[in-house]
């Protein structure tokens, strides 16, 4: 049994630093590299992606809103035509430094306020899945299950990877608890841990209402920028080999 | 007998548009085309691409600057490490757009005060060189005869291609007249057009003290984004074309 | 009798230019222009606000999205105490041009996609008006009738002040006929003029149902940045000045 | 006998933070804020100038280069016209942040690579005191004894105000030493702090090569954004008052 753990990398920008990108490469099997349009200056990105491809560690492109004030966080109401743009631009900024450090970028992930928007925002999720099918259709799109983002990467013919949530409650319902409610992120490592592993080797996980839902996931994302970010990740790794299961990243080994 | 006609394109940004880049693309052989960091939004990108590709004009990265506000004009001191990710960024940038057109970046050169610094600023010269050679050592660098770069891009194994202007006085000793003096820019196309086609047969053009230089050049650039730019551009062209002269790539036929 | 006319100027950005600022400060009486969050390069707002200080021409701050690329045309959903902070940094900003030029920002007016926004964005209206009122309580507020905008400025204390387009379509119920649907834009100087000297002598405007609705406006808003722009403009002032209207600023002669 | 103390703050940019401006706020006279063009975001901004009002910290205006990229840290050769406006701008949407928290802008400094440029470069250093005198001639301008910016501030009429740094080395004919030599930086607290105190009560400073050279200065500038920072600006500080020096801002009390 293996699963694959996911965090936002190379989120620094110029002289702002963000995260502890080398920690955490040393944790997690997939890193979702930022692309310079809401965080991540080309440097960061060089050197995040160069960490990542010595430590085997599979380069995704964290592609975002072309909002560096907002970090990409606020929902802009872009045109489909250049939302695709936009996405194919950064796809091929991170994939040069992929190259030159002898890899290449393996999968997409949207950020932030793209990420939410594209749950139930069509044109914009389909106008993100319009880039990844030019750009290269073997690539796999990770996401929130049930968004509308995985179901028109599927209809699109690509592979269309589901994400659960290390560190965030969830309803009853299995959806996330939203952030402005209690109980919508976790903080301490062990019991994020521990609902990680129970997650990974039993399929459901504990709602905020006492309730078990079943969720299904192939890849555990875990924040990497958060003050404790380092921590939980150890402690959500520790208790995943603890019960036996393998951290691989979802793409296969190397 | 051919020689390559290049010129600057695809430098609209959003709502702002410069030049007339189909009108110029029906023109030249080999497109310079912005990536993003002085000029060119990525749909702009994109549809100059697409554009370049399907009239089987050969497109090249040009990289600035990060620097919209200046247009990419004004030298800014970045530091080596910098500036090679930077080139990196933005030729992987372009590239995607060339992808999703059939097509690949098929050449570098720098743009505007880069242009400029890579003529004598060595360390500048040496990280635009390695982004070159680290993303691709089988792409030539476009620039002008006698810089730093092109020395440097030689001394790395890359093809160093020379360009001559086709709208610019030269002095005495080869060189362009600089902007602020008198006969620095041409602006009648006939005769823009009469010199290029000389110095393209014979290897020898006017300088402004009256002398005949020889200037060798395997591509003659012609400014995309003046007034008058189409119409110089097609003048050359055609007096090329009446002297016998085929425009063609200098990097080969398609 | 008389009536302001306002147009948005101080558009242009770096190398780019946009719209034929000196020609539309002779025919206008208000100048929003830009404050370089959407549009608007230092130098432009300086040269703009010390050209319509020469001509006696009132300045107000057209404020907007942080959104170059996007020219301030893509609804951003900023949180409110940012939104308040952006636009009195842009308040600012404009109003050292303005000293600088022996004269003040006399008004606001927000731009694009924020401009629609607060017609029923009732946070981000507040947002506007929170600003205004820690800036200067005092200045007006130039927007559409019946918006949140004016609404929440008249309960703030603020001048609140309403404007008519001179180029746009009406519905029967005069509000105005969205861009993407028929009649939306009016292109031929004649009919813009005739039909804003009716407004502003008859307070009616003719809808695109045949209809004869009331428009109440203590300004015309004619586009500055159109290929037509200074004709219409142009018409419309001799339009104006033909029946009797004189043009002069809402916010009182000089 | 009293002396200034100044600091870099408001440095932080949307998501990412950049030292510890409340506790620095309670030990610095003087706050140097960034104006948004090398860091600082409108929120940011605001709550500094709210933060040091509250305080009795008096306001400059720490205007830098259009480099958010480099955190102004790079030269950039922007012609004197552009500079004046983009002086301005900053200047203006400082003043507003002020105004809203009941101070004003009190005086300018120049930021990282602006401020080395203009030790030298005459026509910067000219371009930012033509904004100055443009703005408000009774603003007092902050920088390096011996540069041509106080030499031209003093020319033009302005108050020019020296400062020294408490944690920089001095060469034995009182200039900085270079960053990239040995003895540049000082962390140790305690030294940093009684070299402050000596360099205040007595005038002089202990050089690298171990000789005293006098220093005047009317201001301490102790950096904001380190590490060990607050540390560094609370030793000083206290070594100030414990040799009978108050603290007191150079553009005098409140």
């Amino acid at each position: 049994r293996s699963i694959d753990l996911n965090a936002d990398l190379g989120e620094s920008f110029g002289a702002w630093r963000l995260g502890d990108d080398l920690a955490m490469l040393d944790l997690v099997s997939s890193a979702n590299v930022a692309c310079g349009f809401h965080a991540g200056d080309p440097l960061t990105l060089q050197r995040t992606c160069a960490a990542a491809a010595e430590r085997g560690v599979v380069i995704g492109a964290q592609v975002g809103y072309r909002d560096l004030a907002g970090f990409g966080r606020r929902f802009i109401d872009v045109a489909p035509d250049e939302l695709t743009a936009d996405v194919l631009y950064q796809l091929g900024a991170l994939e040069a430094m992929c190259r030159v450090a002898g890899t290449r970028v393996a999968y997409v992930k949207p950020h932030g306020a793209l990420y939410n928007a594209v749950v139930h925002h069509e044109e914009q999720a389909r106008a993100l899945v319009a880039a990844v099918v030019a750009y290269d259709a073997t690539l796999p799109v990770l996401g929130l299950p049930g968004s509308a983002l995985l179901r028109r990467a599927a209809e699109a013919g690509l592979r269309a990877v589901s994400e659960a949530f290390a560190d965030r409650g969830y309803t009853g319902e299995g959806t996330l608890v939203p952030r402005r409610e209690p109980g919508a992120l976790l903080h301490d490592p062990d019991l994020v841990a521990a609902r990680t592993a129970r997650l990974v080797t039993d399929g459901r996980i504990r709602a905020v209402d006492g309730t078990w839902v079943a969720v299904a996931a192939e890849s555990i994302c875990t924040h990497g920028d958060s003050p404790g970010a380092v921590a939980i990740a150890r402690a959500v790794r520790a208790a995943l080999e603890g019960a036996g299961v393998r951290i691989e990243p979802f793409t296969g080994r190397g």
